[in-house]
């Protein structure tokens, strides 16, 4: 692959905030020279995901700007260094909520650097390796990934639809595969959005039979149109409790405060409720809740890049995609405000040649 | 076996609580007719289990009285029912928590009654499946069982030691032997009595390596003794920092309020918070401290009638047995108010003869 390396350093084009709260305005900036490890990928789509909200309103910790939101980018390789040995040019990759991590910890000795013991280097809002450098995600025309934390997107998968995947789809994906969504399981799916409408299309394709839950009725015809098998109004009381002990995962894709106990009571035998939206506040458990049928509550961050590759392959295998409305980088800021009032049917994507 | 069917109704001694809150008093009764499935037992050993008090002073719920308490049962087979298989007059048994369940619904037919979707039938305190008629527990001088609720005890086990395995052993080997406590595994026990001495010997026998946590420094060398590896001061959060993400299994034996936080995050990848000793307050769970790691909570409720005969096997065979304090029946009382102050080692059980 020596003979594809570029010497030359890479200008993108980008959206930015440069300051907390701040509106994102045209940036531009250069990405690291091209390592032995590295690919250097040309963006074509970058998905709008909620905590890019979070970021650049520092919503959630301190932040150094300015910041180029996006970690749900898919696009071309268009040099890789010399140590490169899983890419070439031309390929159609993908890169998600990370772009690296310590590689030495336990964590990321078994494959699992979403969970490095020393926190995974966040695809933006990040700092690299050195400690100070901080990293720029997906909202620009390039990025500079080592080919480690790159992921191959398949044939047959849409760009626009499948960026979506890089984040919402690998959160959604990686619990319902370790607790073994599949034929004869009962899923049940708590609030239709970005991460929501994934869950059921995933677990559908898993074949699992799949409820959706959601506090607003509209959402009823969009539920069965996405696959679900059932739709329930959660605030019908007499309806949820006719559901005692149905299900056997329950996935939380809402980021808004909620009381567990309704939806524990949904479990059977050795059940679980999986939390992948979260609000930051405490939730109240009732024990006896989990004593009965010995049930149980887990958290989940995104996925290894064995589960995202294993993810994309299903995906594309299954027809599993994003609903997505894509928009241009002007539109971005419009786009921000529908988020965040889940005015979006269900995710929006950047076109990358509008940077 | 019909040749050792005996027609004659069994007149029980015991002790009871005759009102919500009262001492318990001596009484008499008489159990059921010895039924075609059923064992008559001539109880020698009886727990007294904190639920007992619970239970009698209608801590929990309104109950029916009076009430005998106990369902921490051994005892010697006097009778079996003409369609009895698995017993014999003379064979040393066991009855702990529940003495039915419905046998019909999912939970049962997979063998774990003690999950039943009707409610399992309780030793004591519970009704019979007519409805109507109050269970009896072990504070008396025999009980008649179905038996297939019926343990066989093997041999090198102490009746009165392995009493409290029948309900305090099962506790807390169950979510052990479930989240694969084993060599390799790191434990973590909450709290060191009736409940914790139990778990720290079961997960060393399993070859775990344990930890105890607890607010009393003074537990620190009964930790040892009973063959924790380390003891940690809960109340030392630069110590209960350090130790972030170093185990796989906490087992929460603490019935007190408590706040699962630094619990939680001793657990690194895919550990589990498990609940067996529970409060009426709910817990305050943080859903950052789930994605984190990919973290559980889980709770657990006795055991399966397999997974008690698994136990008690185990138990013989490695020489599990719990620390116990032998009473007579008119230091019932008494007693109560020392479980109520953590002042026994750790476990109380009645002499049945004394009754």
């Amino acid at each position: 692959m020596a003979c594809e390396r570029k010497e030359e350093t890479m200008d993108v084009r980008a959206y930015a905030a440069m300051a907390a709260g701040d509106e994102l305005v045209p940036w531009s900036f250069t990405r690291r020279d091209l390592g032995a490890h590295d690919v250097a990928i040309d963006i074509t789509h970058s998905g709008i995901c909620h905590s890019d909200i979070h970021r650049v309103r520092e919503e959630w910790q301190s932040q150094v700007f300015p910041i180029v939101p996006g970690h749900e980018i898919i696009g071309l390789v268009t040099a890789v260094g010399d140590g490169v040995s899983r890419f070439s040019v031309g390929q159609r990759v993908g890169v998600g909520v990370y772009i690296d991590s310590c590689r030495e910890c336990e964590n990321c000795l078994s494959g699992e650097g979403n969970y490095c013991e020393k926190g995974m280097i966040e695809t933006f809002a990040g700092f690299e390796k050195d400690g100070v450098t901080p990293t720029q995600g997906g909202y620009s025309t390039g990025i500079v990934v080592d080919e480690n934390y790159v992921l191959s997107v398949p044939e047959g998968l849409d760009s626009a639809a499948g960026a979506p995947l890089m984040c919402a789809g690998i959160t959604v994906y990686a619990p319902l595969e370790r607790f073994g969504a599949g034929p004869g399981k009962r899923v049940g799916v708590v609030g239709l959005g970005g991460l929501g409408h994934l869950a059921v299309r995933f677990a559908k394709a898993m074949g699992a039979e799949v409820t959706v839950f959601s506090h607003s009725l509209n959402k009823r015809e969009d539920a069965l149109e996405l696959g679900a098998d059932h739709f329930v109004y959660s605030d019908d009381s007499e309806h949820m409790e006719s559901l005692s002990k149905s299900l056997d995962i329950v996935v939380n894709t809402v980021s808004a405060p909620l009381d567990p106990a309704p939806y524990l009571s949904l479990l059977g035998l050795g059940g679980v409720l999986v939390f992948v939206g979260i609000s930051g506040q405490p939730y109240p458990v009732n024990a006896f809740d989990l004593l009965n049928q010995r049930r149980m509550i887990a958290g989940s961050t995104i996925g290894s890049v064995a589960q995202l590759q294993q993810m994309l392959d299903f995906a594309a295998e299954h027809g599993v995609e994003a609903s997505v409305e894509v928009i241009s980088a002007s539109d971005i800021n419009a786009a921000y405000e529908r988020v965040i009032n889940s005015d979006v049917h269900y995710r929006f994507v950047i076109d990358a040649s509008t940077f």
